[in-house]
């Protein structure tokens, strides 16, 4: 096999308390790609939508997690990739992620899956450094693995597969940019004891509700007494679209990785339409564009097709 | 039913990573109490030991804890209870704990069983306090739901059972004293946020390995970052016995509470008696008296008999 084409999904990390260690795939929206392998080193970049995105390799997400996997390719081999992004970029929900991730599952495919999943996600993290100038793993091991994931510790990598019972993900996107360095720079680096006991109570609450299909537990979990209170103020109307979509249904929600994008999750899928009417309700009254969708955590990750 | 006998048993707190939040119920030590249902209020203390532990009811553990259920008890009725302490005050395996949670678990048993675990919990935190000043349910939770307890969080109190595999547990007692005040007091109020992250990682790593029977997991995840660097320094050879418990094949392990006891987690028993082997051979080069013994992590908490 020369080709393949993979669809990668979009996905939300930090999950409210759990800051830089969990995030879960969606069930869209999906980046598409064409990737195919060709004679000869290097990566050759074709995007196919209108982001202009840059397609010098070492200054793209998919040519910089491609090129750190050819590094461990013996063969003088290469790729060529056509992108079709549907993922904003800058949206919050994963959208390098989607690109680093789904070119190196898709690029391994072509050379038998001869890389682990946590090699992939190393030459990944390439790619996302390529994005935010730092290697992080919260929304491409959940890209790869499909569901939830854990993150327990970066270095060495040590991902955890966290099993769910269904949920459904209502997101609002408001069209405005938040910078990573900026939603990172503005958090304090030091932080109170009684807060970070309190984080890792609901963190342990969290998992353990995801693992016994507690509904009510993780709702009570989903509380981030660390990041939230700071950064929230970078999403207009984070405060009422939270409390609307909890007297909607909600079981909680909160920022979807540095933002600007909210996720609220809910039991079942008509309580997760009415969380997106109740938030569109408070967006109409704020002068900002916005999108929102309702998907549900997808226990597949990139997809081969 | 007028009288009954109970076993409390002794407990684990804090669980490394799992400051203020985690604790296990051990298959033994145990305190035996006989408590028994009188007409008139107010509580009798009969201590069978040699701890002179004060028998005036707002002075003493089991006072405090059952004064508290009493409150919410409409008949003119009170409890005599003669204790027989096994498990030693200040050894750091909830000694208080035992008193506490044994006197209203029986007691509640001669109220045909009238109160939930929770409101349990919540006198005998009432108990807990008279000996350490503070309201916490670390040692309690375990004690009564026996197994491994999260308190995710104390107030409001809502503690969740974690599932987990068969655990060996070998105890160091080194016989020094170490008051929970002073352990408490040399913690920093502050802590940095990438710290705080790694323990929460590692905390989430532990629910999750232990409810996916996933002893590699576990090990990987008895980490503490924030609160044993600091309290380690009080225990004399801490860092000698961690290392050579694990050498014996320990998982991992740390301060009991807020020591001096230590606990070490092992797969099976022959392994734990190792690691007590391993234990027993530092600490006899350290001028202080000390004892060991090997248990297991019990699912059942306070037993009538």
């Amino acid at each position: 096999m020369t080709e393949i084409t993979i669809l990668s999904p979009a996905t939300v990390a930090n999950v409210v308390c759990g800051f830089d260690i969990l995030g879960f795939a969606l069930d869209g929206p999906f980046d598409k790609m064409l990737i195919r392998k060709v004679s000869g080193k290097g990566v050759t970049i074709i995007n196919k939508d209108d982001y202009n995105l840059p397609t010098e390799p070492a200054k793209n997400v998919i040519g910089g997690a491609l090129l750190a996997l050819l590094e461990a390719v013996p063969e003088d081999i290469g790729f060529v990739v056509e992108s079709t992004k549907i993922i904003k970029p800058g949206s919050g929900i994963g959208s390098s992620a989607a690109s680093a991730a789904g070119a190196v599952v898709g690029a391994n495919h072509l050379l038998n899956d001869r890389f682990s999943k946590e090699e992939l996600i190393r030459f990944a993290m390439c790619g996302e450094e390529v994005a935010s100038g730092s290697k992080h793993a919260d929304n491409i091991a959940p890209c790869i693995y499909g569901g939830v994931t854990l993150i327990r510790s970066s270095d060495p990598l040590d991902i955890i597969s966290i099993p769910a019972p269904p949920l459904y993900v209502t997101i609002l996107h408001p069209q405005i940019e938040v910078k990573t360095s900026d939603a990172r720079g503005i958090l304090k680096k030091q932080v109170s004891l009684k807060d970070a006991i309190t984080q890792w109570g609901n963190v342990a609450g969290l998992i353990a509700g995801f693992m016994k299909n507690d509904y009510d537990l993780i709702s009570r979990s989903l509380v981030d007494v660390i990041v939230e209170p700071i950064r929230s103020i970078l999403i207009p109307g984070f405060e009422e679209v939270k409390k609307k979509s909890l007297e909607a249904g909600a079981l909680g929600g909160g920022i979807s990785g540095s933002g600007p994008s909210m996720f609220m999750l809910s039991k079942d899928e008509a309580t997760a339409k009415a969380v997106e009417m109740a938030i569109i309700a408070v967006y109409k009254n704020i002068d900002i564009d916005f999108h929102t969708h309702v998907t549900t955590i997808s226990n597949e990750g990139v997809r081969m097709i």
